[in-house]
């Protein structure tokens, strides 16, 4: 499907729905997040063809959400960092999961989740807050254009 | 492009982006959000083909993230609306809009921001906090697998 290319949109879920909307671009960020870094990890953990990783994983060095760089461990591969723009992404994956796990699985069905590295405790719910700290749903909010 | 089906994944990012991957998809929630209830006005404004958008709306019905039902006014109307499933989108929205704020506008350029209904207040920052409230970035999360 031809896309409507929506980079130029005053709307900022628009604008990134265009740099990281993809569905394979989300998964490969999610990777990156977990430590994967290179081109056959990549592939091996998301089955995907070789021609449209390479495609996803350009985009995403061209976009600057990764880099790619020499090994950390001084051989010859390359590899795949996700920058500051990058990392940034992770309350965007951390909503997405969350709200995977609230309505997508069964009770009692087998499913991953993200905890702190060192206690292993669970992260909260991300809520909407205003400045205020005062929770916001749907009906709270109204859209405003500032310059 | 065939999508691999990931509706069977133990990872939660993965089904969600399953089910509300697609870039066509997160646009129709967003409207919703801000009161589109009519197939005519979400055509006018996502600028998308009837067919295009027909099937989207029916997967997002099908999937329970949207009803359809009479128009609230009394005309024959058929209007679409988010369930409470759809609604608990509303994080994942606001993290990609924050991003995009962040990431992809310039210094000065005319964006949209949600603010507070009644006060007009800007939206918190939206933080990856752990269960004590700590804050967390990219490399203080491992993944388990809970049953």
């Amino acid at each position: 499907m031809q896309r409507k290319c929506l980079d130029g949109s005053i709307c900022p879920v628009a604008r990134s729905l265009d740099s990281i909307g993809d569905w394979w671009t989300l998964l490969i960020v999610r990777d990156a997040m977990l430590g994967v870094r290179r081109f056959g990890e990549f592939q091996r953990s998301l089955g995907l063809a070789r021609n449209v990783l390479s495609v996803r994983l350009k985009k995403l060095v061209a976009d600057g959400v990764m880099t790619l760089g020499p090994a950390a461990d001084g051989t010859s591969y390359q590899e795949y960092v996700l920058t500051e723009k990058g990392e940034a992404l992770l309350p965007v994956l951390v909503a997405m999961r969350q709200w995977g796990e609230q309505y997508l699985f069964e009770p009692g069905e087998p499913r991953q989740e993200l905890v702190n590295r060192r206690s292993g405790k669970k992260l909260k719910r991300i809520r909407v807050r205003d400045e205020d700290g005062q929770e916001s749903g749907v009906a709270d909010l109204r859209l405003v254009t500032v310059a």
